[in-house]
């Protein structure tokens, strides 16, 4: 039997429940690929840092974090970048909270694991919006894995759906409704919610983040459809190219205006070629109430995608939770497996 | 460079489409995978049949089919069964016309190329709504493909996704609207419009049959669900088992009270487990018009997908013409050089 071994940078409800999962699926994993998946490593922000060569003991590990919020057994005293520096792992699994800025730590994390011949899974859209085609052609040179799938729609295939049920088909469009925040907060207020009391249920529910102001402006979805254009279209874009107008401005009179005409407002994200160069824009837009994007309520997100072979395809990701988050990831090992 | 040969069983609107891509993407495979994909075989009911183990000249046969509507060049004085049973090719392509009660002569053919150790992409839904099992099983004793894409809305994956993109998760439901002729009927009926007419313009546009009764009595919703479920939930159904209600008995005066209740009536196949044991329907069901499904209209279809890890997942093909069709039968191509 073959060993994989995974670091885990960042531990947070991703990571936690991408721990349950694998233990979950370890017999199905083994019986399919004949592979033991372990984790070597884990680094946490506050919560202190493991090494456990032979393979961490989840269950433990969780149960600690659980009862005392902090881990107890095969603590290291290293630092994460040290970690994985000088310590044994083959895939380095990036789950650290995003910077959509300035994509750090992860874009250094991932460069120190390419450098050492490491495969890398990235549950981060920084690096993939911000310097994919380096990372891409680094690990292409050096014949190892970079698997992003979890970076938009969580585990929904999308990167992996063009790559591995659309082959030699040429992407020409991609659009779709890609943060949950706005598409929530837009669908309430035209129930006629106040506006504090949705931020304030969304943030109890766990979709709306401390920090609204990255969903609401629109700098989540112009990360997520800078990252999209960027593996299925090759754009070369980074999300500051992205002609970005968020939520920020629509009033409750929009809407309202809006549904007399027969129309939903929706925060619509669209790359389409012009003059044969990627053109991406993120914008409220008014859908007509019978078009399939106006369905796309709550936390479900869509993703259409043109191109040459297959005209129009779209894939729902219906009301994710965190284990469809995890999933992404999950997948993504499995992938490395197949490719190893 | 390596070479594969194709058998072409059947030369209708699906099978010259996919000869025109063949030709337009050639350049692109062998780049891509370093293989040339020849046509040694074509078989038409009424139009001859094709030998060439050299390849066949598929500008030539196309041209010749449209200027004079039959072959010249590389005619075989041979039946279709004879051609399978002694011809050179690597991979037998089913596309012959269906026969949703016999799933014939498609079977027998599919037999006998696996009795050759030939590998077998069926566009049929015949064989894999009635006989799944047994073809499956035999093509995995001989280390053969058994591909099928396109026997569930076109080219677009389902079969594929599943496979390729949701792995080790457990199918527990499918559900979907995958009949465009009931579709079309039933939205053209909420717009006023009379069923005669409906139906001869349905095919002027060319996508409602000669014998629309398979349409609207279900059958073939009911061979595609059967399809379905035998593939991805391993459910060992057959056409005969779907509890089946078609739209005929649909008038315009259920769709008008339906409307008033904000819904609208779609053809909704479905299969989920029972007490562990899949069970499929097809029957007309009223959709909220708020729902996803109400925005399927036309030739648009959909299936969603539920599983274990993933929840639920849709998948969309918006408005497919033949070329898409066609891009299922090329996929599987593509899926098997990647296996040999």
């Amino acid at each position: 039997m073959k060993t994989l071994k995974l670091a885990l940078m960042g531990f947070g409800n991703c990571g936690r429940a991408f721990a349950e999962m694998l233990m979950q699926k370890q017999p199905d994993i083994i019986e399919r690929y004949n592979t033991e998946v372990l984790v070597s490593v884990i680094t946490t922000r506050s919560r202190g840092n493991l090494v456990n060569p032979g393979g961490i003991n989840l269950a433990r590990a969780l149960e600690e974090l659980k009862e005392k919020g902090r881990f107890k057994s095969d603590v290291s005293s290293k630092g994460a970048q040290e970690i994985i520096e000088t310590e044994d792992y083959d895939v380095l699994v990036e789950m650290t909270p995003l910077n959509i800025f300035t994509a750090e730590p992860a874009t250094t994390y991932i460069r120190t694991a390419f450098a050492r011949g490491r495969h890398v899974i990235s549950a981060n859209k920084g690096p993939v919006a911000w310097h994919y085609r380096e990372l891409r052609n680094e690990a292409q040179d050096k014949g190892l894995c970079f698997f992003h799938e979890t970076v938009v729609m969580d585990g929904a295939p999308v990167f992996n759906l063009v790559e591995n049920t659309l082959k030699l088909a040429k992407v020409t469009e991609i659009s779709g409704i890609l943060n949950s925040t706005t598409n929530f907060i837009l669908e309430e207020l035209a129930r006629g919610c106040k506006y504090d009391d949705i931020i304030s249920r969304g943030r109890e529910m766990g979709f709306i983040e401390e920090d609204s102001a990255m969903d609401i402006e629109g700098y989540d979805a112009a990360g997520k459809i800078t990252a999209l254009a960027n593996v299925l279209m090759d754009a070369d874009l980074t999300p500051e190219m992205v002609d970005r107008k968020g939520i920020e401005d629509i009033t409750i009179e929009d809407i309202r205006q809006a549904d007399a005409r027969g129309k939903v407002i929706k925060l619509i994200c669209r790359c389409a070629l012009e003059n044969g160069k990627a053109k991406a824009y993120v914008r409220p837009e008014e859908i007509d109430k019978a078009d399939l994007l106006a369905s796309i309520n709550s936390t479900t997100s869509i993703v259409s995608i043109t191109t040459d072979l297959m005209k129009k395809t779209s894939i729902v990701e219906h009301e994710p939770e965190i284990e469809q988050t995890a999933y992404g990831v999950f997948g993504d090992v499995l992938r490395v497996i197949e490719n190893e």
